[in-house]
């Protein structure tokens, strides 16, 4: 007999069918089984009149007959005939899989997580970032964007600071990429817009619940901007469009964490960071430590006041100071102290750095210059800007951090399926 | 004047229009300048009846007036009134970017990957990969298979064999993933069908047209199978939905090239090795060297015979013996000298490498000894064997060697954006 998928029974009523699937949960009410048994469409509850030897657990095959049953949330039940178990577990589990809520420790959590992700509640979490991941790409399909892959492996930790991961490659040195920058700069001058979505590595030793050192960055670059709010105008589109995917095709995987995403506003509000540094002195009496930067707690008042002042759960800080950016950024005409650069917060938390870039040879050369840099290892970057780049910028988003905030993780290793920081490498 | 895409235009005849672009081609007639332009949506000629001092390369505003012009492909083409160099080259062209065919030598055609990438017929390798992509994403998800992203930095060289890059992680060594696949295969405990598109790294020695050392990886791994057939068919089903993708989206591309994709038979021939060596010997009096693998010149023959007898541009050849297969894969029960693998040759080259693993936690212990491994470093990987799973299967997909194949480029570097190989990590 053929397979029927759990998410198709409904179309079956008072019919004999065959599913296969994982049992979730079994009980016993005296002569009778009950069984939630779950494949990747859906779950149903099978009715056996006999006992069964099934555990949670456990895949099995069941043939039987679909009967209406109004107060099942699938309308449907099936009453067993035959139960075989395909795969059954040959050790005692390490935690109860049955609870409705896991509640393990974080480390206990995630090194059960092979076990672990098959927990209903962990499920949702990437099915959730399955939507995120295809929302993103069409929607950058939508507006022009062309999807490339650029190198992981780099000859030179050309982007500067020394969060480089190094390896062996061959009879040299390499390094790992910490972001696909300076390629989907060059790229832009083939295919105008760009994206990617790949793994960047940062060899930072953090230790906070936001950090990983190897997450998925979600990067876009776009040329012949006419301003760095053009880069601003198209990634609050972007949001606006993924973030409405989810919501309407992620209902089931928010619910189960009582989390709503709100309506992105149509224009996410802007504040310049010395406008935004000032806003929380006089509004919440907050002295950020760091003129030059916003801490994460500016960062959290930041968003309180974006929430209370325009409904938003998004805002962006823009201007960041020229010493505190990286040297292919823009430094503001008006004001050459600061950028064209932003960082867009979502529920308090950075989820998105981005700006305009330099895009003549002469003003990256001084830029690079008067950085303290040195060109070396940066040569096929620089040469590229001698053959007519036009005014560009982009963005990276943080993919896992933005799973976290929409389901309000206690942290970002929660919205990663293997995560990897300082300490672990396993699984 | 608001920017007007050039994919527009011919929306506007007789109307004023503004247009940023890249110019490709510019030629002086007499007092009239002829101007090619490009932008991300297509490519157009402006005409001006005065001299313009434009360069091939140069990035450019132009304000005309768009007239029919049945010769032009688009229908449409623009009286120039007003020219605007918004960047242009402050350097000499290391080639010439307006030559119909660049003819460079590959090792030249990749130090200038920067600028040659702008070649129109360069452009059009890359979006086709695009159209690969975008495919791979939308058919396996219509398949219900779950996107996800597993780490590619490993605490342990765990697949056995040579070919790892090794890496300092903080104050340990580490190591560059060189497939998903014990990630993938755990994945389907939690959502039975995944897939995953990511970057794997390959430290072999290689100096072929076919190989390189870092390359993005369609990969995808389904539970519940009745048999290894099942992955088989999935994957015949996945390749025709892309290829057919490809084919009425990709025209352009694919007519730059003067290739074409052929019909994907819905059951694609499927012969196992130690047949299709055999046929390959009685047919083409070929002796392919080692009985236990089949060559390159035995896939380009296996692929000639498809074609002569099949029609097919691809051929499954499965049953690898046990021997040449790593740990994970499935004997036949019915000759364990065999495996329940298969790779899928297109054109003549392997394109795909896949079957079904083994599922239960015993084979899986026996296998790793019976092959001299230890299962040391693997244990996240068997611990979750004892938990139920479910038999399946899977397929790695190399990405370039796709594209390389449809468009017969030379190398699969052509269809790498920036490919690493032994010697080259630049740019």
């Amino acid at each position: 007999m053929e397979r029927t998928l759990i998410s198709d029974i409904k179309n079956f009523i008072d019919q004999e069918i065959f599913i296969k699937g994982r049992i979730l949960n079994s009980r016993q009410l005296g002569p009778i089984t009950f069984v939630q048994v779950r494949d990747y469409t859906g779950t149903v509850q099978v009715v056996f009149n006999t006992a069964q030897s099934v555990r949670p657990g456990d895949i099995v095959s069941i043939t039987g007959k679909v009967v209406k049953e109004e107060r099942a949330k699938i309308g449907v039940e099936i009453h067993g005939t035959m139960c075989e178990v395909i795969a059954g577990s040959v050790s005692e589990w390490p935690f109860d899989i049955t609870k409705k809520e896991l509640n393990l420790q974080l480390a206990t959590l995630l090194d059960q997580r092979t076990l672990a992700v098959r927990h209903p509640k962990i499920v949702a979490i990437f099915k959730l970032y399955d939507l995120l991941l295809k929302y993103y790409e069409s929607v950058m399909r939508e507006e022009g964007f062309v999807e490339v892959k650029t190198p992981k492996i780099l000859e030179a930790a050309s982007e500067g600071g020394a969060n480089f991961f190094k390896l062996k490659y061959f009879d040299r040195d390499a390094f790992l990429a910490q972001s696909p920058q300076l390629y989907k700069q060059i790229l832009t001058g083939a295919f105008e817009r760009v994206f990617e979505i790949g793994p960047v590595f940062r060899a930072e030793p953090h230790f906070t619940t936001r950090h990983i050192n190897e997450y998925i960055s979600l990067d876009a670059e776009m040329a012949m901007i006419d301003s760095f709010y053009d880069v601003i105008k198209m990634l609050s589109k972007v949001m606006k469009k993924i973030f409405n995917g989810m919501r309407s095709e992620g209902t089931e995987f928010l619910e189960q964490y009582k989390a709503t995403i709100n309506e992105v506003p149509d224009e996410i509000p802007c504040y310049k960071l010395t406008d935004i540094l000032e806003i929380l002195r006089e509004r919440y009496n907050y002295n950020n430590p760091d003129e030059n930067d916003i801490d994460p707690e500016g960062e959290r008042l930041a968003c309180r006041f974006a929430q209370e002042e325009h409904t938003s759960d998004f805002i962006f800080i823009t201007h960041y100071p020229w010493s505190a950016k990286p040297f292919y950024t823009m430094p503001d005409p008006a004001n050459p102290q600061e950028t064209l650069s932003f960082d867009l917060l979502y529920k308090g938390v950075e989820i998105s750095s981005g700006g305009q870039r330099i895009h003549t040879y002469d003003q990256l050369l001084k830029n690079i210059e008067a950085k303290g840099m040195s060109p070396k290892g940066l040569e096929f970057y620089l040469d590229t800007f001698k053959y007519a780049m036009a005014p560009h910028g982009g963005w990276g988003l943080g993919s896992e951090r933005i799973i976290q905030l929409i389901l309000n993780l206690g942290s970002i290793k929660e919205a990663t399926l293997f995560p990897r920081d300082v300490k672990r490498l396993n699984p």
